[in-house]
């Protein structure tokens, strides 16, 4: 049981497409049909695809060996107990949910491996020294509330569920009512601890509080998201942080006029000025070099009439970087450029922040041994940043935590063309497996 | 009857407040009765507000000693005949609609100004050589139904009617239905000739066919609409030239991606694209100087989401010039500039041809006389281009025609905070009273 899993035991050279990839891959197949209609994958949190892709997940769980836990948000946990019990948990997972319209790879990858992971290790290894569990969050994506992480960050202690009741859906559900409407039985059992297997119970959730304090480690794997693996031809991406974000609401105000009276030099024109913004802030991105990404994603212009000098824009900023510092520095650098144009424009200015979340860094221990899994396993790969959120984010500052990123072809993700191979989906498999033996086999 | 009414006549030195610009004054006050609820003023084509607006004008033309006139698209004539009937009819006024939540002085000015004109030079002079009209159009703005110059287009032969039966206001209602609703009889009596004082009947309309063949020259008096004149402090603009126009589409596309995990240099973002393209605009616009304008009124990015880097950018272009060929060079220039930024960043460019109107050089020997008068009356004066369309432009190519300009508070116009002093529109009457005379009386 303390074999060197990493170096010997591990199929290094083996062909990719074994016996636990394809079990993987077959679980990702199964939990995409858990969709609402429409292209690609729709699961939204506590929508009946929801309760069937997380029910379906938990008799699976159990029809592998795994003793099934869930809690009173509808997390839902694949355990495999340790010898060591009073050790804190592996834990590793992701979320179930997706966006409108997504693909079935973000997210479910994670959970899909998480599973045939243990369930190999289980296989193969027996019992591990340290409780494994697989995750499979409810919900990250904020897609259907104006919340994110309501899974993780149940378990972290981000959320006590006192925000279910005030906040609602774009049809004016609200989060409470879902959860009841769904069986999810948030805080009514929250004098139970983990109840063990309710597989064949038919329902999700009803289950203890979510939040958790024996979590030892946390690993995640997810795809990319991104182009970077792909333009750099590498299998695996070892993240080294996740990225801290600001995001701004920018208000330009100018004079609205006459587009045929109005020469040239009287115009304040509030678009002309938003123009020159957007301009420094790619051109000053640039120059602060990765890292860094800074993005306005929406403009409203008003009147937005062809013939009406605008009179008004505003505009969102979404800045990321994963060191504290340098994205405070850069932000402070792009307000004073913005003040500056707005100065010289006469045209007045408002920003507001929308959004500060810190950087999270991941363990050094745990990437170095990713980076020494990778070199044993002959695989390419690269450290990086990750630009978007994940559930990891909120267990970094908690416990020792890992993300291990695959390519997505063209970095393409949010939508049905999002795409990741069964080799690029297997090697992932291989390093989150043999990341889980150093964790709780030895 | 020959006086020299400019130099000798017209009150050069007079208080400005005098007899018929307050007659003028209350005339317009009067007219701004006529509106929808709401802000400022509405008077949308055929309405009931416009019916009413074009009905009070004939029954206070016929009070002042004018005969009415009106023909089949709702146009009202206030017509004062020349001893020489065989000399063509010099026309001035302006039109009688406003856009939605528009100000009193747009349009109604030059009419009120024209009834009053003609009333003062029939009282002080009798009967003119030439015969004079008043004309209150019916249409300009194109604020109901998406054509512009229904009024002035059907008197120079730019519409036959037949448009009215396709084109639908914004409730779905046609041109066609919405003349018949309001007792506007296009075509039905086109047989008959102009049918003299109707002001008596309770209708609009009903009369004679619309296109005229027999005017000898058109003057309008409007509100600048834009902040020249207050900048530069002159009572009278002398206008040389209503801008030609172009306006096109701009499509630009790139790549939506996620705005957290794609660097900076592995972006197409459109909207930074187009950032680029709007400050070239309005660089290029500066550099070709007055009385080039050139303005990106209306822009709408997609999917327009904080955080996802735009993949698709649509805007307006709107460029003016009182110049064809200056006008031309410019869209060229623009035009290659767009390319060359698209083709930079790797996005594609889409120029869509909306709109294009040629500049209407206003008559030589009109504005010549327009500049002696401002002399002779003592007046601050300065030559300018249009920027703004105006019925006169459908006239210039037919007849010598001229535009006169008064003082626009801040520029403002298009909305109920557009006002010119009572100073300002006296000075605009007393100009336009003495062309007058000089054309219809020497």
């Amino acid at each position: 049981m303390a074999a060197d899993y990493g170096k010997a035991v591990c199929p290094m050279n083996a062909p990719m497409i074994q016996a636990p990839a394809q079990e993987m891959l077959k679980l990702l197949e199964e939990l995409a049909v858990f969709s609402a209609p429409g292209a690609g994958v729709t699961r939204l949190l506590y929508t009946p695809e929801w309760s069937r892709a997380q029910f379906f997940l938990q008799e699976r769980m159990a029809g592998l060996g795994l003793e099934v836990v869930s809690d009173n948000v509808g997390n839902v946990y694949g355990k495999l107990t340790g010898r060591n019990p009073e050790d804190k948990v592996i834990l590793t997972g992701s979320h179930i949910d997706t966006v409108i319209n997504g693909g079935k790879y973000d997210g479910a990858y994670g959970i899909a491996a998480a599973v045939t992971a243990l369930h190999y290790l289980q296989q193969t290894f027996g019992q591990p020294l340290r409780t494994l569990k697989a995750v499979s969050f409810c919900e990250e994506e904020g897609s259907r509330f104006p919340l994110t992480f309501w899974g993780s960050g149940h378990v972290t202690g981000l959320y006590d569920g006192s925000e279910a009741e005030a906040c609602a859906d774009s049809e004016g559900v609200t989060l409470e009512a879902a959860m009841v409407e769904c069986g999810i039985g948030m805080g009514i059992r929250s004098d139970k601890a983990e109840s063990g297997d309710k597989s064949g119970s038919g329902t999700v959730g009803m289950g203890s509080t979510a939040r958790r304090n024996d979590i030892g480690a946390f690993v995640e794997l997810h795809i990319e998201q991104g182009i970077i693996l792909e333009k750099t031809a590498k299998q695996i991406g070892v993240v080294q942080a996740i990225a801290g974000q600001r995001r701004f609401m920018v208000e330009v105000c100018g004079t609205a006029n006459h587009a045929g009276t109005t020469p040239m030099h009287m115009r304040q024109d509030a678009l002309a000025g938003a123009a020159e913004m957007l301009l420094a802030l790619e051109g000053l991105a640039a120059e602060a070099g990765e890292p860094l990404v800074a993005t306005s994603g929406r403009l409203e212009v008003l009147p937005n009439t062809p013939n009406v000098i605008p009179g008004e824009v505003l505009f969102t900023l979404d800045i990321r970087h994963s060191e504290e510092e340098e994205l405070e520095a850069f932000c402070d650098c792009i307000l004073a450029a913005f003040k500056g144009i707005a100065a010289r424009r006469g045209l007045t200015l408002k920003i507001m922040p929308r959004l500060s979340a810190s950087p999270a860094p991941m363990d050094g221990g745990l990437t170095g041994m990713l980076e020494s899994i990778c070199r044993n396993q002959g695989r390419t790969y690269r450290n990086m940043v990750s630009g978007a959120g994940h559930d990891a984010q909120l267990f970094a500052p908690q416990c020792p935590t890992a993300m291990i990123f695959v390519p997505s072809r063209a970095g393409i993700s949010h939508s049905p063309e999002e795409y990741s191979s069964p080799e690029e989906l297997a090697a992932g498999l291989d390093v989150l497996t043999a990341l889980l033996y150093e964790l709780a086999y030895k």
